[in-house]
């Protein structure tokens, strides 16, 4: 609190699905001193339940144990305080970042129910981590519900609630044990139970509670509804949610126990940020906090988000919160279900041996190697068109049903070429994403990109080219907990707000790619027949991948008969 | 011509693009005794004339040299005599087939002008092989002339002539080498010149005068018509082609002559039967020669041939022609340009080297081990559609410009089921080519398969399947030469006809695969999306794949600037 703004230090926790990194930061400036990673002890449990008795899991489970997080605090946060070599005296605050929607049934006080000797093995008193996806059929049921009744806030997510987030969830735990859902006192995102530890104050934190709470406008989807779901699910708000101060990202939750600074090492009493996303917490690391500054997480799929004065309703958009992002503009997020995670199904199932050889010789790997050789072609050389949608399309279809499509091969196609049509249409695919935000009145100025791929440069260029847009890069390669510290430093008092402290502690390499105006021309053309593509097969013009993905489960539910012939290759010798 | 029909021997020689092949063969029952290849001393001069200094040629070009098939003659048939250990005496007879269009220009007396120590230098002056694709300015022409003037003739080739065959081919002559066309006294077919050389005389043959000659209902195109293509191609017809009897299939063209008994080691005087075509004589060595059974020769691409007593335009054929297979019926082909090379292009393009590694282990080829794969699975269980245009599409939509499609794509398509999907688009192909004909009137009710592909069990399961027809599979593996045997026996009198020859002579494992109505009714689901894509892509619902070629020729011919950026994979350091 006393600590003199030049030397004041600030702690940034980024929890993400499989460990938690720590960093320590200085205020001043932003510099990274030391960072620490643990792994959680139990992983992902989704196949058994590893923490008690290894009971088989249903398919599509995915939970956590909520003591591996604090496991991260007595490990990592020491470990970086080291690695940095700073006195703890000097830190100011501590911010975190989580998964989400990642769900904690609590009692009262927040002791979570697996904690509990009586529900230690019963799975639904476990984390329900973001990726569980078991609770489709209460999200289909809840979207089913809301289109019918018309519901206002649907349009705010893009038109479809996902089965990740709290309500379906939470219908879930009601339906499939009830005496846990009777048992839970609060239904937790996991981003705030971990400031409730740090801090003893539950709070929930305006980001979440935004995009994963179907909180809007003041408030959650009506008893009314609640009860049309299921008449034992009308009380879900008032009993299990609504229970908490709700806090401006940015703004302190509370001030460190005394316990919690025994477990960091860290100066009782400093400010804890406010709870935050991994994503939404990137764009103020990577300086990109102010509106039309879009900053896209690209990995295995891309994140993107960006703040506005302007609410409006973008088509496909995954949802949009008033302080979603920070305090005072409303905070947007839309994505692409599949990026990175495409590029890899390809490189791993649709490259020759030689191209592996070839790679090693030089030693690249294969991504590197077919990079290469992509780059050195001009646009629209290979002939191809592929549509992004291996992993379905998250914006601006919404639409999980859709597969991918790659056309213009001849016999001359090689693997680069296939590669580079690829990486196109995840930039087409950006594109439309953009074009959907601009039309509805929310300006795109620059794209800041974060994440793994910003190291392909080729691809960096082609975003930039295809949008035709500036294109910086985040510096920080732990962008996330970055982002936590500058909450923290805000937080703490050192900055007015998180765009100034993003100003101050935030890096990105500004402009670091801008679109080359022949090249922006020759994908044009391309990025015309993407669209038309996209439009006939993703907006009814040709249902054909809903039906083969549909002929797909029939099969595999067993429908159809094989139509192996054995042997194979030998013909018979019998003579007519 | 006393030799008892017991004793009887005939020799067939298929010509193909690099080497002739002899077998000698049983009259009375077709047996092969022996056999041998000659591979030709210049294989196909393409990319200089290797037969004459070495000069090089343009692009598209393909040549020959004659002497050659006669080596064919002095070296492959005494082999195949001496393997066989037979009495040449037995021999009765002589029957070739060649590749086609293939052109040779001569001297009155059959002379190949490239003989000529004037021409030697003269790339026009030797043999345009049927791939020789450098006269597509001039089938363009033909084309557009021939649908402005609606020539009647044109239905009869699907509305398009081909830049291989003899009009296209001698007005590239015309017009870029005076001096050769005007001391070509005849523009003979490659598969006519080589009976001449046997005989002595030269005889027109019904197949090739028809597809490839553009010969219908007694005439070819008229003067007028060849007058406006250009004012010194009036006398074509009448001056080069128009200088020889027709000479019926199975018929003879003459009687071996002393010289040419002294180059192969047979009896002076024995039967020459006319000039054939290899695929359309492979189907009476499939004995496939009756009414409604369609002879499929699959290989890196698929031709159709089937006979008809009834003459109806069947959209997209490759030609009509009456007695083009056999003498008194009308016989129809049809092709698809790529198949086995769409499969090659796969394996050796998209296939990881892991899967290369465990079809060594197995023993397999890759093409054994994805068969493998892909069989084991059920029909629509990989999602998958794809169309089978990577070398473009000739029957039914006579569009090169076309390209492939791959659709359905996740995250867990393996290549075994992208390889399936390919299969399966060939068959969707054959199958819309049937139907074509069945619409037209045409009668198929039995699918006879020749050609390497016949190896792979699973795959002609699969056409059963998806056209709902038996499908038998030819005994011989040396199908055109043993068609040309069995006209030999007919030209030598042996059998009254080709059909006649045919069921006694040729050999097809009968019904080897018939269709199974569970595995049918699940592929006619999948026939349904491809004919959907078929139609939207192929007949101008989205003309994005003329558009994509186009894009891309533009491209190579520099028009685009390039767009790469290196180094490619280092993140600039510079902070904003």
């Amino acid at each position: 609190m006393t600590v003199n703004a030049d030397r004041a230090l600030v702690v940034g926790v980024d929890y993400g699905t499989l460990s938690g990194r720590a960093v320590v930061v200085r205020v001043a400036d932003g510099a990274e001193l030391g960072s620490a990673v643990h792994e959680y002890r139990h992983a992902v449990m989704d196949r058994t339940l590893t923490a008690h008795a290894d009971e088989p899991l249903p398919p599509e489970w995915a939970l956590q144990v909520p003591a591996d997080y604090v496991e991260v605090l007595t490990t990592a946060v020491p470990a970086a305080l080291e690695a940095a070599g700073v006195d703890p005296a000097d830190v100011v605050g501590i911010g975190t970042d989580f998964t989400a929607c990642t769900m904690v049934p609590t009692t009262a006080d927040g002791t979570p129910l697996c904690e509990l000797p009586e529900f230690a093995d019963r799975p639904h008193a476990y984390v329900k981590l973001w990726k569980h996806h078991a609770a489709q059929g209460q999200a289909d049921r809840i979207n089913e519900l809301a289109r019918s009744r018309g519901e206002s806030w649907l349009p705010r997510y893009g038109g479809l609630i996902s089965s990740e987030w709290q309500f379906a969830k939470g219908l879930q735990l009601l339906e499939e044990d009830r005496e846990v859902y009777d048992a839970t006192a609060q239904w937790v995102e996991a981003a705030d139970w971990i400031v409730w530890q740090l801090s003893g104050s539950y709070v929930r934190n305006a980001c979440t509670l935004g995009y994963k709470g179907i909180y809007q406008d003041g408030s959650y989807p009506s008893p009314d509804f609640l009860s049309a779901l299921n008449p034992d699910f009308a009380g879900f708000v008032k009993d299990k949610l609504d229970g908490a101060p709700i806090g401006d990202l940015g703004s302190a939750a509370g001030r460190l126990t005394a316990q919690a600074a025994a477990w960091t090492g860290l100066p009782e009493g400093i400010a804890v940020a406010v709870g935050n996303v991994d994503a939404h917490v990137t764009a103020p690391a990577a300086n990109a906090a102010e509106n039309g500054q879009m900053t896209l997480i690209m990995g295995t799929s891309t994140c993107h988000v960006i703040s506005s004065d302007t609410l409006a309703e973008v088509p496909g958009m995954c949802g949009v919160v008033d302080g979603g992002i920070v305090a005072g503009s409303f905070g947007y997020e839309a994505g692409q279900s599949g990026v990175g995670d495409i590029f890899a199904w390809f490189v791993s199932t649709g490259v020759p041996g030689a191209y592996s050889e070839a790679a090693a010789a030089a030693g690249q790997s294969l991504h590197e190697y077919l990079t290469e050789l992509a780059a050195a072609q001009q646009v629209g050389a290979h002939g191809l068109i592929a549509l992004d949608w291996e992993s379905g399309n998250r914006s601006v279809l919404v639409d999980h049903e859709l597969s991918g499509l790659i056309l213009g091969q001849t016999l001359a196609t090689r693997p680069e070429d296939i590669y580079r049509a690829l990486l196109e249409s995840t930039a087409f695919g950006t594109r439309v994403i953009v074009e959907a935000f601009v039309d509805s009145g929310v300006p795109v100025t620059e794209l800041v990109v974060a994440g793994g791929l910003l190291k392909n440069r080729f691809l960096m260029q082609m975003y930039s080219d295809v949008t035709r847009l500036p294109l910086s890069t985040i510096v920080s390669e732990q962008g996330p907990a970055l982002g936590s510290a500058i909450h923290a430093a805000v937080a703490a008092g050192y900055y007015d707000d998180v765009r100034a402290g993003a100003g101050a502690m935030g890096g990105k390499v500004e402009a670091a790619y801008t679109p080359n105006p022949e090249a922006a021309d020759a994908y044009d053309r391309l990025f015309a027949e993407y669209t038309q593509l996209y439009d006939y097969f993703g907006r009814g013009g040709n249902d054909v991948m809903h039906r083969l993905k549909a002929i797909r489960r029939e099969v595999h539910a067993g429908a159809t008969a094989s139509t192996a012939v054995a042997p194979l290759l030998e013909p018979t010798e019998e003579i007519a």
